[in-house]
C-alpha cells in the first residue's frame, strides 16, 4: 500500500503557523506515504466570468486529483475561514462532477488563537458536506498560534501537538483505505 | 435623520444576482437614506506580510468608515461565505480598536440556490460576533438565484422579494438608529 | 448481507411529520435490511446525578447498540434541535467508551418549516463530530413540514421525498458496509 | 434606573459548574439590577399536543416576562445545547407574538470542557436569531469546567471569570438599556 497526502492551507503569511503545521505533517507521515504542499499565493479569487482556467488554479487542481487524502490546515479569520483556503475548494468544487472531491478523505488542523481554529473548523466541516469530503471525526487538532509551541519562523516546537498530528495521519491512512475499498 | 448605507457583496461575476440585490436595495432605500456599492473586483486577498495597505483596499474602508450601516448580500458557495466577501471583512476588522467595524448595525440578504444563501448566512452571523457587528434579526431575505425572480443581466423582477428589501431596509433605518443613540 | 436500521426523531408529538418519514422510511427498506423505530416519549432529561439508569432509557439504548446503522429524521426548533432528540443522543454518549455510537453510519432526514429542518441538521452534524457518528454527505433530505406532502395524520404523501428517502437508504446501506468492513 | 435579570442554564445536577456561574452573576450585579435564577428541574419537554401548559413552564414564563434581560450559562453536551435549556426557550417561543422574547437583550456565559462551551454557546446564538433574542458580543465568557476554577460545590472561585462576569452584567446594563429605549 502506497497513499499521497496533499497538504493545503489558508494561511499566506510567510511564518504561518499553519503553514508550519502542514511541514510538521509533511516530515512525520506514516511509512508509505508521500506528502506535497501546495502553494495558494497566486491563485485567484474565484470568478464564474473567468472562463480560461488560470494555470495556477490548474497546477493546484492536478495536485489535488493526484492525492488520496487531503490534510487542511485551517487558519481562522474572524471565527470563521481564511478566504485562501474557502477559495481553493470553491474552483475545486467546480470540476465536472466534482470528480476531484467526491469520496476523498481529509484531516484537519488548525493554529490560531486560544481555541485553535475550532470555530473555523465547524465551518469548514460544514463545506465538507456540500464537497462530499469526509473529514476525520477524530483526533481533532487545535493549536493555540500565540504560544512558545511555535517557533518565530513559524515551526512546530510542541510535542504534543506534534504527537496529535502523528496519530492523525495514522487515522487519515486508515480512513482513506477504509473509504476507497471498492 | 440622514443616514448613510453601504452595499457590499462576495460576487464577482458581472450579472451576479446578489449585485442585483444590492442594486434593488440602493434603488429603494427610505426616505432620508443614501447608499453606495463598494467594488471588490480589485481587492487582493488578505495576507499579513502586506504592510502597506493596498489603495484598493483603502477605498473600500474608507466607504466602511462612512456608513451608518452595512447591507450585505451574501452570496452562498458550496454552504457558506464567498471569499471575497469574508476577505473585505478581514482587511476591515484589521484597523485599530476594531474602529471601523465594532458596534455597527448590518442587514444582510443573498441569492443562491434552494435555501437563498441560508448556510452562509448563518456562518456570516458568527463573524459578525468577533467583528462586533450587529446584524437585524428580522426579517431575513432569502431569495432563489435561479428562478425567475432574476431577469439574464442579474436584477432582481421578484416583487416580494423586492417587498421584503425595502421592509429590512426600513428595520435597518429603526435598528442603527437604536444602536448610534448616545 | 442483512442490515439493522433504527429510526429516531425528536417530535412526540402523535401527528408528528418527521415521525411520518421514519414510517415512510420503515416500509421503503431496501431488500435485506430491517428497520425498527424507537418510542422516545417516556425519556427523562439526562442528569449527572441519575445514577441508576431508567428503563425507559436502556431499552433505547438497547435498540441503538442492535442497530448497524441510524435513521434520524431531525426536526427544527427554532433554528436547532428538538430537546427530546438531543436528549438521548447524551445518553447514548455517556457508555463507556462510546461504544454504543463510535464508527457508527447515519442518515439525516428531516420535515419542518420552508428550509426542511436544515438549520438543525447542519447542527446535529456538528453533534456526530464528537460522538463520532458518520452522516451521510448525501442526498439530503429536507421536506416541506407544512405542505401537502404529508396528510393530515402525518404521513408522508410526497412521491419526490419518498423516492429521496429511498436513494438515502440503498445509499446508508452502501455507507454503512463500507464503514463496518473491517 | 432600575433592571431585573432572569439566569438560566440547561444543566440539572446540583453542582453544576454552570449554576455556580448564575450565582456568582447573581451575587455580583451592578448596582440597580436585581437577578432571580429559574428552576427548570420540573420542566417537561415541549410537546405540542400538550394544551393545557404546566404549570410549571408557566411559572418560568412569567419570570422571563419579568425580566429586562437574559443570563444564560449554556452548558455544551456533544458538542451542542443542552435539552433543557433548549426546552425552555421552545416553550417559551410559542406565546403569541414571541412576546416573551422579542427584543430582549442576552448575556451568553458557559463552563464545560476546553472551549468553556464555545461551541455550544454559537449554537445558541443561531437560536437566538430566530427567537428575536439579542446577545452580547462582547465580553464572551467561556470557562474551563473541569480546572480548580470551580469548588467541588460547583461555585465559581476563578477570580479571572468573575471579573469577566462582571464586565459582562455591566454590558447587558448597557445593552438592555438601548435596546429598550422607546
Amino acid at each position: 500500500m502506497s497513499l499521497h497526502f496533499l497538504g493545503i492551507t489558508g494561511s499566506l503569511r510567510q511564518q504561518s503557523r499553519n503553514k508550519g503545521l502542514l511541514r510538521a505533517a509533511a516530515t512525520n507521515v506514516p511509512a508509505g506515504v508521500t506528502m506535497d504542499i501546495a502553494d495558494l499565493s497566486d491563485i485567484p479569487f474565484y470568478n464564474a466570468d473567468i472562463t480560461n482556467k488560470p494555470a495556477s488554479v490548474q497546477r493546484v487542481l492536478d495536485q489535488i486529483a493526484k492525492a488520496d487524502a487531503l490534510v487542511i490546515a485551517c487558519p481562522e479569520y474572524n471565527y470563521s475561514i481564511a478566504p485562501a483556503l474557502k477559495n481553493i475548494l470553491d474552483w475545486a468544487s467546480r470540476e465536472p462532477g466534482n470528480a476531484l472531491l467526491a469520496g476523498k478523505a481529509v484531516a484537519l488542523m488548525g493554529a490560531a488563537g486560544g481555541m485553535g481554529s475550532a470555530r473555523a473548523q465547524y465551518h469548514l466541516r460544514q463545506v465538507c458536506v456540500f464537497l462530499d469530503l469526509h473529514p476525520l471525526n477524530k483526533p481533532e487538532v487545535f493549536a493555540n498560534a500565540f504560544s512558545d509551541g511555535f517557533d518565530d519562523a513559524g515551526n512546530l516546537v510542541d510535542e504534543r501537538i506534534l504527537q496529535l498530528i502523528r496519530e492523525q495521519l495514522q487515522a487519515l491512512v486508515t480512513w482513506s483505505t477504509t473509504l476507497e475499498r471498492p
